[in-house]
């Protein structure tokens, strides 16, 4: 690999994931990982435009800042690009009404959503909400629409808690993707529409960009 | 397709499967399907070996038979092929330790299993215990093994209760599959060593045999 010199010549911008780069979730708030406090400080010190994106979606942006901010990081709600708020710029647009298999943590992010009547679902890093009944409401909303549209919030298939392992939001797509006979419309990352509104939001081409 | 006396010469048994043949399942023990209780009369009158070859995967055979009993049909638990006694043979043949992820009503048939310290899954149609606790410990389990073995009680997609359509153990099963990045063994339909097993029960071949 080039040294760093050279990787970052041309480089304007950075993108930064948020749980398991920042910080490592878990009770009582998470824990920062050693260093990146100091090391988002010297970014946004820097000359490099720097962006948060992540993949979380049990937690509204408001929330998950207020949490990093507690930790000691230097972030606003303003610098995070988040799957919700994607998701529900989409539902907006295609005047889908979703049925919402979330954890409750990222309500709040759909407030403004017409959830009556569900046309599609949603689906996200739901944790102890993917009950039995939830997944089957789900599964029932699906299958009686003719065209079933399901998004999903990220295709994560783990994440690491300070208490060990704990299934993310992917083996659930993968569930009712198998069960109906679809497939999922990711919103989040790798989907390249996501990096390219995060990029967008720092002005900075893929070409001038640094992802970690 | 040819006339029934032609497709009938030759067969000498039958397979008849339980749910969504003989009843639909749902609260109270289900409902017999019209006419079933009179068909299986008449096969066990005739010269036909017959054999009752299910997935239920939530009951134990001795539940599951009482439960037709009571709607009028004659059966008993030697007659019937199911996943979770195959599956014990297995698990003994190889000397695996299950966590199971099953409903307790098909529990007594793992009576005999050792169940400490495991090293596999079993996953079978839980119904409300496919909680995301109950799952993720089965993730876990699986995680921690050099090489995870994952015995699925059945494939299907989805069941039919009076109630709705219901999830069945495939999606489950894809979503452990899909987290671990492995792939499950099922024992059960459309399995043919199931299917074999089923046969050599009644002695009959697969080129005699009529399949419902």
């Amino acid at each position: 690999m080039a040294p760093w010199g050279e990787r970052l010549a041309g480089v304007r911008g950075v993108l930064l994931d948020i749980s398991g780069v920042l910080y490592d979730s878990g009770a009582g708030g998470g824990t920062a990982i050693a260093g990146s406090v100091e090391a988002v400080a010297r970014l946004k010190g820097s000359r490099l435009k720097v962006r948060f994106c992540t993949n979380e979606s049990q937690k509204s942006r408001a929330e998950l800042v207020g949490q990093l901010r507690r930790l000691g990081f230097d972030i606003s709600e303003g610098e995070v690009t988040a799957p919700a708020p994607a998701a529900c710029q989409i539902l907006k647009e295609r005047g889908l009404r979703p049925y919402l298999l979330i954890h409750d943590g990222v309500r709040s992010e759909f407030d403004q959503i017409d959830t009556s009547n569900p046309n599609c679902v949603v689906i996200a890093d739901a944790g102890e909400s993917f009950s039995y009944q939830n997944m089957n409401n789900a599964f029932q909303v699906l299958m009686e629409l003719e065209n079933p549209v399901l998004i999903s919030l990220g295709k994560g298939r783990y994440y690491k808690e300070t208490s060990g392992l704990m299934l993310d939001v992917g083996p659930y797509m993968k569930a009712l993707e198998y069960a109906c006979g679809i497939k999922a419309e990711v919103v989040g990352k790798p989907s390249p529409e996501f990096f390219k509104s995060a990029l967008q939001a720092i002005g900075v081409e893929a070409h001038q960009l640094l992802s970690m």
